[in-house]
């Protein structure tokens, strides 16, 4: 029998789905759970998009352009403009998600064994992108003290090796809900520009931002427009994670081009997903943003407030994304959510919470903190803090 | 500015892209273009597919699980085992398209550097995949005047190092449309038995067939069960390219389990095409494969009849697929493409083939070869072929 490959036995497996059978056991016991693990939205993806991939005026599903749908493109475009960020139809490329848009800029960008620094805690499937494209992922880490803030430019300076090639960040960020303000953003420019890195930042949580002053991308960022990559997709924005669509965008035309070429190879993202996603940008009225947007905030009211009255819980400042790291009064959290779905139940219910152990690349680091994901309705919400709180209290290995 | 990786500026680019151009611009200058260069059938995608789409049944598009729809992969083992191909749903895995289940199995099964030999002229995106995943691909040459029959056991053997990790080919075969019989199957199994290594076969042209006997999948080939691996893919059989939804397909546990943690980085496959195809699985009526089968027989026995009748021109023995790999009496094929599409044209008409040279890794091989697409309808294929025959009496590079 022929062996495997050792960056597939080297790949991690999702540590989430190991909770997520316990999770399975637990309901068939007849315990309830709340899932606060996933960053599935619930709610409903645009009218718009069911009524143009119902009626999308073709017989035969052709392949699209490699570079995108050219109405996707000029929507997406205007959408970015609408928000004053400069972007042409010529400086994006449609993705398949959000994924593939960071697996090409890898591809593109970097070589095997080139370091990218990335801030850690992070979007736990850039582990996995840097193993399929080989490069090596260097933690640059915030803390839940500092509200997960930017280190200052010499901690980022000091992590620089003469095989860096790049920084990546998460714009407002996955796992944290930390929004970067403009000052920290221009900081970081400054560094890249010098060093002639490439700056790859994730924004698919633009459209969920809580903050009063503007959200900046660093297609915005003067000075930087040969180094900045954006990051972007439709599944958060619409609620659309099934449809696979994302967009890679940048000014380097090295970038774009190299990235075709991939994608070439790939043949298209989905045309039928990009003739709906198109008409939602087309289409949707700024209500359904209003509300959604609403909707999480108030949601991220309740969790921080609730959170807040549990004894020993650190809640950091959170200002976009669906997401919060916190630490928790215990021993470890993979022990502690694990036993959350095995051990414990409260009237009948429990939750399953994401070890923030996964979203850091430096070993022990997150061993009492969890990723919730505030993506129930706000009394599921409640209930579920309410069960967490009864939780911690129970906990043998609290501290 | 930095630049980019290495890998990506040698990425190759789409040869036909270029020629693409030159064809826009003919067609600007009035001429009629018959495309012979894509594989984009024209036949239309099934009602099945477009009623499910319309009606998925859901207001949220989710994330599929990183497998795929249990649905969808019951439907598909159901479909191999009528054909008498033993696939259990647990032993395939939904991918974005063909194109996926390539890369995601390039990425399993080698590491950087090993070395997999590719049965050649080949489907010219796989050296792209190989290009992602930092494989070798070692051309095995096959013959137009053979008919392109795989070579002798020795022969492979002969290509065989240390490094040689896996043996890939297509089959019915994109671009030469041959049909490997159960026997040179059989013996190209015999050798990835007893040298250890993976047996990978591209079939996602299974339903274009116009032989007589069976069609034999490498999933039918007893004592390889852990060697194989099954490419698959919705695009061709249900005339859905756009649809992105394709099959890896092993029994070899760790192949599938590897490709599932490479796949869940990725999330998962397009969900609503996944239902329609779920849809067209289940409930496409016979007639819909037996029609487009006769079609394409059709198409392939009037551009094998017109062809043969042109002097100087070899052509093959053609069974599967869509395509032809045909041999012309001229210099030089990317010569003659182009000046087809630049200098050439006949009562205002002319054709976009694909030069053969794309399709070897062998340098110089293909030189007076093209590779014919025969997607278009019958007369049209008929004038594009009378247009092939006056334009190599006129090319000055004839011999």
């Amino acid at each position: 029998m022929p062996t495997t490959a050792i960056r597939s036995t080297e790949m991690p497996s999702s540590p989430i789905r190991r909770l997520v059978d316990f999770a399975i056991a637990a309901e068939k016991r007849g315990t309830k759970i709340y899932y606060l693990n996933i960053g599935q939205p619930d709610v409903h993806s645009p009218n718009e998009f069911w009524t143009a991939v119902a009626n999308p005026g073709v017989k035969v599903l052709e392949y699209s352009h490699s570079l995108g749908i050219a109405g996707l493109r000029d929507a997406m475009s205007a959408d970015y403009k609408k928000r004053g960020i400069p972007v042409e139809p010529s400086e994006l490329m449609v993705t398949t998600g959000g994924s593939e848009a960071v697996v090409l800029t890898f591809l593109t960008c970097f070589d095997p064994g080139d370091e990218v620094i990335v801030v850690e805690p992070y979007y736990a499937n850039y582990t996995g992108f840097a193993n399929i494209a080989g490069i090596k992922l260097v933690p640059l880490t915030t803390k839940i003290e500092e509200d997960f803030a930017l280190p200052t430019t010499e901690a980022i300076v000091a992590k620089l090796t003469p095989k860096t090639k790049g920084i990546l960040l998460c714009n407002p960020s996955n796992p944290t809900g930390t929004v970067y303000s403009t000052a920290q953003l221009k900081e970081i420019a400054e560094v890249v520009k010098q060093k002639n890195l490439f700056l790859i930042v994730d924004e698919v949580y633009r459209d969920f931002y809580y903050g009063t002053s503007e959200l900046t991308s660093v297609m915005q960022i003067p000075g930087i427009e040969q180094n900045a990559i954006m990051i972007d997709s439709a599944s958060k924005k619409f609620s659309l994670c099934g449809a696979r669509v994302g967009f890679l965008v940048s000014k380097n035309k090295d970038v774009l081009g190299g990235a075709l070429k991939f994608g070439q190879a790939r043949l298209a993202a989905p045309t039928l997903d990009q003739i709906g996603v198109q008409a939602c940008l087309e289409k949707t009225p700024a209500t359904y943003f209003e509300e959604v947007r609403a909707e999480y905030m108030a949601r991220r009211d309740i969790l921080v407030k609730s959170l807040a009255k549990v004894p020993g819980v650190v809640v950091p400042n959170i200002e976009g994304a669906f997401y919060a790291i916190v630490r928790l009064p215990i021993d470890n959290s993979d022990k502690f959510c694990q036993w959350l779905l095995e051990e414990f139940s409260h009237e009948g219910q429990s939750v399953l919470l994401a070890p923030a152990s996964g979203f850091y690349m430096t070993k022990g680091l997150g061993a009492n903190e969890v990723r919730i994901a505030y993506v129930l309705e706000q009394d599921k919400l409640k209930a579920a803090v309410d069960v967490l709180a009864v939780a911690l209290q129970q906990y043998p290995g609290k501290v």
